[in-house]
């Protein structure tokens, strides 16, 4: 079994993939960090992995759109598990940094935005620079002594083991509560169990007033719990949208079931993404 | 009058400022491109600015979060004007670099992102490099001699004429109808004319199976046609959404006025972002 994941190692994605290990009847589990989140897609559709770990919602930032447009617009993949994590972020330089000096700070633009006020109490005068990623970050930051008077990362406690560096703040994030949802692609759509499963969609209606209110109509008839709605441009025609619905429900459930085909029918585009449970998170 | 647009010149923001400026009874109209969006909301809260231009939402990427956000949950400001201008990305490279030899490209990663294809097919070979905006590519660039190989950025053409750049491409994105819209902030939500207007809202409901559908019940019964919907994370709790909806109509005019009323009351939160029309894109 071979799971990629959206890499490199030590970051909030490589976590959610061992999450998702954890739950699957184990043998032989291998991982497999790839370069962006186009090339997890395309590892599991070409069979090179056989399903891949993606976040595709920040509870702060919102929807991760290449995830979602590539579940919509471009891949034939199915969501078979979902599960959140908190954000946790840490500051750390490396361990040849001995007093923990501290003038510039790296880290992916995302996560120096999450600690955007602690870094404006704490270091006003250091520079903060963009990475590729917070391991990235990480990685350079070991490499880095004195020289320029001290270079901090911004990442997680995974990355600081990774490439050896030593924490000098601990959950350092301006919002406490900030989570990331991740999924956990396959090219089937999972079976049964059935219990306490929830489905997503997309859909794109016709280009007349209240056609969006006509679909959620149906969920309204059947009392469906709608627990995501996010909307995404259908690309092709200017100013309008996709919608990316999640519903609490098994898709082959009596009610969903007859939802689903209502909608399919009252609606141009429509793609079933798959139905799965929610992890729940580690402790 | 003084605009503050999020700058640095050269970029499509700049562009969209002056034509906003166009349509303005203009006196002595002067323009302070700023660092980041937040300034700019910033400029013309304080005072700093009159006025301020920001992109809102391009045709393929979505909505801009950062102005959303600011707009929904930090801001006291009103949208007065929009307008919506063609993204036509270009390369250009250093005078000095004669016979336009290219083994490095730089510009911001959504404008790298947009040429993905023409990059892949025609410097399949160039690396590719991250710029803080286009306009700093194109300032870069013309810095750059042969020394490397070859440096071209990606960008405007304004922004070719800024840095005095030899384009050697032009029209490179890889989706033609590609667009972003903008809209000019203000302190005080504009008035007359009536005609031809659209106006914002954001709302967020009670957690409860089918709220959203009875609000979109409310538009349905005024006939009112809705032509922007983004939801956003309401950043306080979890997996919950703040809807930021444009529709067709003026605040003022008496089922609007009566639609937003029972909007007001039926939400937990609720923002009138103001009402504004539509100037036609330059030719």
């Amino acid at each position: 079994m071979k799971i990629a994941y959206f890499g490199p190692e030590g970051t909030f994605t490589e976590q959610a993939a061992r999450c998702f290990a954890g739950s699957m009847d184990g043998e032989d589990i291998s991982f497999s960090p790839l370069a962006s989140i186009e090339d997890v897609f395309e590892a599991v559709e070409t069979g090179a992995a056989d399903c891949g770990v993606v976040p595709i919602e920040n509870s702060i930032e919102g929807g991760v759109n290449t995830t979602i447009d590539t579940l919509i617009f471009d891949a034939d993949l199915f969501i078979s598990k979902q599960l959140s994590l908190p954000v946790v972020q840490n500051m750390m330089v490396s361990k040849k940094n001995a007093d923990g000096r501290v003038s510039k700070i790296l880290s992916h633009p995302q996560a120096l935005a999450q600690c955007r006020k602690f870094i404006n109490k704490h270091y006003p005068d250091a520079v903060t620079e963009a990475s590729n990623s917070t391991a990235e970050a990480a990685r350079i930051t070991a490499g880095c002594g004195l020289e320029r008077g001290g270079t901090a990362a911004i990442g997680s406690k995974n990355s600081a083991e990774i490439y050896d560096l030593k924490i000098i703040h601990e959950n350092i994030q301006d919002d406490k509560n900030n989570m990331t949802q991740f999924v956990l692609l396959t090219k089937t759509d999972t079976s049964a169990p059935m219990i306490g499963r929830k489905t997503s969609i997309a859909f794109s209606t016709e280009h007349r007033p209240g056609e969006l209110y006509k679909i959620l109509d149906i969920f309204a008839l059947w009392d469906l719990n709608m627990t995501k709605i996010m909307s995404r441009p259908t690309k092709g025609r200017q100013w309008e949208y996709v919608f990316f619905i999640e519903i609490e429900g098994y898709e082959n459930a009596a009610d969903v079931a007859d939802a689903l085909t209502m909608i399919k029918r009252k609606t141009v585009f429509f793609k079933n993404l798959g139905s799965y449970q929610t992890l729940a998170p580690p402790q």
